[in-house]
């Protein structure tokens, strides 16, 4: 709906994040993974939405949802604006669904406002951002971006279905898609997110600009012993899978404690057979490493694959560590983010850059074109929780900054 | 089948054995729990051989499987002979089912000698001893000996499904019943069982006569902290259950490491949310601490609980521990045992009298009738795992054992 009030806009963009997290596979809570019935139903009701703001609607490839301001032709460059619309289990409101709805607003403001834009528009959700299902993250900007690869299309989730399987049986090719655009074509990407941690709300501030993103790892890592029994086993004779699992956990937590801003987690673990009275033969967890630099990363990797190799040698355990995903710490585009600095300023009063401890799609589409991210303050810092929350006044705080953001633009580029 | 051949009967037993492992829950394993599908249909099997063995075949209230010689009657004993039917996920072919298969065997040899013993005789194939599907162990026995409590039948399994509701799917009455026996009209309860440690390896023994019954100790571990994003969340300002669950785990093994024989062990944890890349906000795991002695493992207890909420206080967590099963040390019958001793010696030429680190149904059998036990070596004293071996070799001493003790207890009751 056209309309040229903030306020307007805002309120709607408001109620539509309420609407879409209702959308859910699970009743009572929000989760929608990749490719899963509840994400069918997200794209149709976003879809809708984006038919509204006058956008043509298509899906791609890997499901990711595109709305379009005008058809692609030569000599015309596009800006990209967009996020995720999956979840982490039992989510929040705003993780992902702001940066997808939050454009769709600013473009029905523009449109109150009687302005049209020198460049075309394309509003992305992106169809796998948070790694829930497949234990990899970023499955939807890589299809857009062109850099899925085989392996991704042979990972499975905890059901054994693989990504190819998923893609099949929703009438997908299940092929290795092409970059959506030449870079050449493209003016760069602008990601609106919640921060999802405490700073702009320690300095009072609705939103601030993204200087870089933290480099991130994740990994699988398996501990293998003897099953036994948890009664006739004596201490001294067991290969307890778990034990040597928790004393890895001990060594994460540690290492990345003496080392900020190194950041590192255990979020996932199973021991299997899983018996109260069974000593655990194997044990499964995952690993996640964040350093706004690769160096001070890659050295924790190598830290903790040492200390897994003696934790097993020392339990007569096997030990195994996976790389799932490894993506290096990436740095915004100096030239956009100073065009969204003079926006925040103009609107807030004051800028703030600050890096990105958790990683977005922007990570994945910096390789195609320059990119720029808004932060928006949430509350208490907390996100991937259904207390997730951004004040009213927020919203339409970031909102009045991507309108401005895109006159700013739509004027340099027209002149 | 009636046979006077030891051999014949070993054989047909392991061959029962082999048939009875087939019938599973899970395709290619073997697990049957506590009224699952594949218990209805061991019920059916193991009832339809002791029909063949003579025996009047009924289930109780809580789906144990009884067969007996001879119908109740005023002036004649009863021995109580059994184990279990269910089994842990993953299982081997020993575990329980060789307590109700070899009395069969036994039975049958007995009747190809023309023996009749003048005592009646009840085996008994128990519903549910492993405590995995509701994580409390013992209903079967339990409810044959009247011990079944209110607060037994509100347990609830993993898909919320409560004891009562299992009980009134398959048409029991969710009753709390009655001891099956009188004291007085018993004569007592033998149960045979693989040893599932390692000491009849040493030994170089088929069997041992069991001494005394370790006390165990089951409880459930709750852990409560913030679920928060990993990227973006310092290590400083986290508040990881999982973080708090390993360290828990490392004390539980650390504390009983220096105080043999006890054994404490972590089997199964969860994480929740349970994503790789949010912190933990709650773990939940499984305890189970065990002793031959009651004193040493009510101190660990009282250690491990107070460790925990340290823990915890450090780490501004929540703690709980809920104790789910309590079941002191139990000394087997001095007489019954006396009586196996002389079968075992008889037969194998020594015998050895050992504790055992497990618990088993004879430890609530006890509060009806006195007990014995007799250990069968098992390979590795590997037990709760497919690869669970015990030579054939050792089940035909094991049922020259069984018979000749029947007959020495039919020799002393007739006199």
């Amino acid at each position: 709906m056209p309309t040229s009030s903030l306020a307007q806009a805002a309120a709607a963009l408001s109620r539509r994040l309420d609407a879409l997290s209702k959308v859910s596979d699970d009743a009572g809570a929000t989760t929608r993974t990749f490719l899963s019935p509840a994400m069918r139903r997200a794209n149709a009701l976003v879809g809708g939405w984006m038919r509204e703001s006058g956008l043509d609607v298509r899906e791609d490839a890997v499901g990711n949802l595109i709305g379009r301001t005008q058809p692609q032709s030569a000599g015309v460059k596009t800006l990209l604006l967009g996020s995720h619309l999956d979840t982490v289990k039992d989510a929040g409101r705003f993780d992902g669904t702001l940066g997808v709805l939050l454009p769709l607003a600013a473009l029905d403001v523009l449109r109150g406002r009687g302005l049209s834009l020198p460049f075309a528009v394309e509003v992305l959700g992106f169809s796998e951002e948070e790694g829930v299902r497949f234990s990899s993250a970023y499955l939807g900007s890589k299809g857009y971006t062109g850099r899925l690869r085989k392996s991704d299309l042979t990972l499975s989730d905890p059901e054994g279905v693989t990504v190819a399987e998923a893609l099949k049986v929703l009438g997908f090719p299940a092929a290795l898609p092409a970059a959506a655009h030449a870079p050449s074509d493209l003016l760069g990407y602008l990601e609106v997110h919640i921060e999802q941690g405490p700073v702009l709300e320690d300095r009072g501030l609705p939103a601030g600009v993204v200087s870089a993103i933290a480099g991130q790892t994740r990994g699988k890592v398996v501990f293998t012993g003897e099953a036994g029994h948890a009664g006739a086993t004596p201490m001294g004779l067991r290969r307890d899978a778990l034990a040597g699992a928790a004393e890895f956990i001990m060594e994460v937590e540690a290492y990345a404690r003496t080392r900020t801003p190194l950041v590192a987690t255990v979020g996932r673990i199973a021991a299997h057979p899983g018996a109260s009275n069974v000593i655990a033969g194997s044990a499964e967890l995952t690993l996640d490493v964040r350093h706004p630099a690769d160096a001070p990363r890659r050295a924790a990797l190598r830290h903790l694959l040492g200390a897994g190799r003696s934790i097993a040698r020392r339990r007569r355990l096997g030990f195994s560590l996976a790389i799932t995903q490894d993506n290096g710490a990436v740095a915004c585009s100096r030239e956009l983010s100073a065009l969204l600095g003079e926006s925040v300023r103009a609107r807030q009063g004051s800028t703030l850059s600050l890096p990105s401890g958790a990683g977005h799609d922007a990570v994945i589409v910096s390789s195609l074109t320059p990119v720029a991210m808004l932060f928006v303050r949430c509350r208490r810092g907390l996100s991937h929780h259904p207390d997730e929350f951004v004040k009213k006044s927020d919203l339409k705080a970031a909102l009045g900054i991507v309108v401005d953001f895109l006159e700013r633009l739509a004027a340099r580029t027209s002149a």
